[in-house]
C-alpha cells in the first residue's frame, strides 16, 4: 500500500504554523487525528472530498456534520445562487427569512416560532438566555461531559473560563433519572431549565440514545417546575427526525438549538420555542453582524425542503445500517470485539480494550489510506449523498483496517 | 413628496410576527427606527439597497458594517467563487485560510498570529478567554456603555443574564485615564486585561476618537501588570486604519478582535496577536462548525487585498470629509444646531435639543422618503463604492431633513 502523499499539507503546515497559534484551532486541528490525516482540503464533491495533495476519500465525517446532502448540491447552490445575485448581508432580512422561518416552524413539531444565528454555540446560549429571561432564574441542569459549544459557559476547556461562568449549571448523568432528578432537587426554587443533547454523543465515549424514561422525566420535571426543557440539536438536528430528535419518544421540547446540517454547510443556526416562550425570546438581545444573511437561508430552505421531499433522515438509516452490519461482520472475521454506538446515521465505532486508542489510530490509518475518511473517537455523520458503493467502499477498506488491527 | 410603499413590507411583517417573535430580533429589528423604514430589503447594489417594495436608498448604513467596498464587488464576488467552485465547509481549512493568515498577519501592525472565527462577540469573547489563559487571571477592564457583543457576559442587556456572567468585569470611563487606573487598582492583582473599543461609538452618544494619552495609559497600565490590552476592533476595523485603528497613536494592542468589514459581507471575525499570547491562543478551546469555511475567507483575502491596494480608508475618509461638511453648511442654513462626531468615515449625527430624538427621527424619514438610509442614533458606516454623486444626494436629501426640522 504506498503511503498517502503529503508534501503539499506539510508545506501548508508550515506556513500555519507561523501565523495560527499551532497551525489551527479547536475540533478541525489535524493534531488529534492519527498521523497520517491531512490538515488541508482542497476539495468537496457529494460525500466525498480531495485534500490539498490531490488524495480522495470518501468522507465520513461531512465536515463534522454541515455535510447533509453532499458538496455542491445542486439545489441548495441554486438557491444560493439566487439569492446571492439579489444580496446577502443587507440592512435587515430579505423574504427569505420569512419563508425559511415558516418553513422550519411547520417541520419541526415543538416550534411556534424560531430564530436565525450563525454558530451552534449561538442557538444553545441564546435559549439559556431565553430559559433565565423567561423564567427569572437562573439553574441550568447539563449532562456530565456533554458538548453544547466552546464559549466559557459550556467549552470542554477550563483553560481561560473563570468559576463564576458555570456557576449557575448544576450537572447530572445522561439517561439517569435519579441523578437528574437529584440536580433538580439541588436547583430547587432557581431551575431555569433542563438543557439535554438529543443524544449522548460524548468525545471518546459510546453514543447513547435516550430511554423514553429519561426523556418524559426531564419533560416532567419542567412542567412541575415552570422550566424549560432545551434540547441541543446542533448535532444531531435533521439527521434523526426533521421534525426533532425527540419525537418518537413522544416528548416534545420548550426550546431547540439547531446548526451544522441546517444549510448543507452554509452558516447558520437556529432556535425553535413554544409559544409560552415567545415574549422572552422577543424580549433578550441576542444578535449578530451576519445573522440575518440572506445566502444560507435560502441554502436552509433549498435543503429543508430536500430533507423532507426526500426523508433524508430514512435514506441515511437505510445507509448506516448496512455500514454498521458489515463492520460488524468484517471485525468478527478478523476476531476483533468492536463497539458500535448511537443511531446508525451518527456512527461511532470503538474497539474493546483500547485504552490508548491505539487499534482506533491504526484502523484509522489504514481506512485512509485506502481512500476512506473515519474518526477514530468521535461520532461520524452519513450524507445523502453517500451512495451504496460508498458503504462497500468503506466496508473493502475496513477490511484492510481490522487485518491491521487483528496484527497489531 | 409621495409617501414610500409599504405594502410588500407590511405583507412580511405580518407573516414574520407569526414565526418569529416580534417579527424580528437585535439590532437590524425595524421597530427601533423611525416609522417609515422598511424591515425588509431586497436587493443590494455598491452602496444602495433596495428594499421589497422596489424603494431605492443611497445606503448609509452598509449592513452596519459589513459593506466595505459595495455590494456584489467584483474581486471579492470572484474570488469566493473560485473558492466555492471547490468547496466551503470541509474537514479541515483550505489553502486559503493560510493565505489570508499571512495576509492580515502582514497588514495588521501589531500581528504575529491570527485565528478565525464568524461573529464579532466570538472575537471579543475569544480575546477575553485568551487573556484570562495567559496571565491565569480574571479580572478585565471595560468601559461604561461600551458595546462588546450580545452574549451574556457583555449584553446591553440584562435580561437573561445572571450577574456571575460579569462577575470579573470592572467599569471604567473611555478617555478618562484616572477611572482606568482606578479600575486597574479594584483589580489589583487579578487584572487579566483591558478590553476596549478602537473609538468610543456607543448607541445614542456623540462618539468620541480615544486620546493618545488615554491610549498610552491602557499600554502603560498592561505593561506594568503583564496583563493584556484589547483592542475591540469590530466596528472600526479597516475604516480607519487598516493596520490597526490605534496605530496613529503608536499604541499597539497584544489583542485585537475584528469582524464586520473584513470579508465584505461574507461571515467572518478574526483574533490577531502578538506573540506574548499565542502559547495562550493555541491552548484554549475555541471552535465553531463554520469557522474554517473556506469562502469567506476568499473573500477576505479578496477584500483586504482591496482595502490595502486603494487604501480604502483614505478614500472613505475623503468622501467622509465631504459629507460632514455639507452638513454642518446646511444645518446652519436653517438656523439648526447639530453635533457630528467620530470619525468621518463612521459619522454620528445627532441635533441638539433632541432628548427624545424627535428632530432624529424627523430628519431620517424626510432623508429616507429622499432615498438616502440614514440612522437617527447610531453611528453610520461608508463603504468604498460610494460616489461624490452619492454624498451630493445624501446633502440634497438632507436639505430637505433639516427643512422639516426647522419646521417642527
Amino acid at each position: 500500500m504506498p503511503e498517502l502523499s503529503r508534501t503539499r499539507d506539510a508545506a501548508l503546515r508550515e506556513r500555519a504554523n507561523k501565523v495560527v497559534p499551532s497551525g489551527m484551532w479547536g475540533h478541525l486541528h489535524a493534531a488529534k487525528l492519527p498521523d497520517a490525516y491531512p490538515q488541508f482540503f482542497r476539495r468537496g464533491e457529494g460525500g466525498v472530498l480531495w485534500d490539498v495533495d490531490g488524495n480522495r476519500y470518501v468522507d465520513f465525517m461531512c465536515s463534522w456534520g454541515p455535510n447533509l446532502l453532499g458538496h455542491h448540491h445542486p439545489e441548495v447552490e441554486e438557491a444560493a445562487e439566487r439569492q446571492r445575485r439579489d444580496g446577502d448581508c443587507l440592512n435587515g432580512p430579505a423574504e427569505v427569512m420569512v419563508e425559511l422561518a415558516e418553513l422550519v416552524v411547520d417541520m419541526v413539531g415543538h416550534a411556534d416560532w424560531t430564530q436565525f444565528q450563525k454558530n451552534g454555540t449561538d442557538a444553545t446560549t441564546t435559549c439559556v438566555t431565553i430559559a433565565r429571561a423567561a423564567t427569572g432564574r437562573r439553574k441550568i441542569l447539563v449532562a456530565k461531559g456533554a458538548y453544547h459549544g466552546a464559549v466559557p459557559w459550556c467549552s470542554p476547556s477550563l483553560l481561560g473560563v473563570a468559576a463564576e461562568d458555570r456557576a449557575h449549571l448544576v450537572y447530572f448523568t445522561f439517561n439517569d433519572v435519579e441523578s437528574l432528578e437529584a440536580a433538580a432537587k439541588t436547583a430547587g426554587d432557581d431551575l431555569a431549565g433542563i438543557l439535554v443533547s438529543a443524544f449522548r454523543h460524548d468525545f471518546g465515549f459510546d453514543q447513547q440514545l435516550p430511554t423514553a424514561e429519561f426523556a418524559r422525566a426531564a419533560r416532567r420535571i419542567c412542567d412541575g417546575r415552570g422550566a424549560a426543557l432545551i434540547i441541543d440539536e446542533v448535532r444531531a438536528g435533521f439527521r434523526l427526525n426533521a421534525a426533532g430528535s425527540w419525537e418518537g419518544l413522544g416528548v416534545r421540547p420548550d426550546l431547540s438549538a439547531w446548526s451544522k446540517a441546517i444549510a448543507n454547510g452554509y452558516a447558520l443556526a437556529a432556535v425553535t420555542g413554544a409559544n409560552r416562550l415567545r415574549d422572552a425570546a422577543s424580549q433578550v438581545f441576542v444578535t449578530g453582524s451576519f445573522w440575518a444573511g440572506a445566502v444560507a437561508m435560502a441554502a436552509a430552505v433549498a435543503t429543508l425542503k430536500v430533507v423532507r421531499r426526500d426523508d433524508v433522515p430514512a435514506r441515511l438509516a437505510r445507509l448506516g445500517q448496512l455500514l454498521r452490519e458489515g463492520l460488524e461482520t468484517r471485525s468478527r472475521q478478523f476476531g476483533l470485539s468492536i463497539r458500535q454506538s448511537g443511531p446508525v446515521q451518527m456512527p461511532t465505532l470503538l474497539f474493546d480494550d483500547d485504552p490508548d486508542c491505539r487499534k482506533g489510530f491504526a484502523f484509522c490509518n489504514a481506512m485512509l489510506a485506502r481512500g476512506v475518511y473515519f474518526h477514530p473517537k468521535h461520532n461520524m455523520f452519513l450524507c445523502a449523498a453517500h451512495s451504496e458503493a460508498d458503504i462497500a467502499a468503506a466496508l473493502d477498506a475496513a477490511e484492510h483496517g481490522f487485518s491491521v488491527v487483528a496484527a497489531l
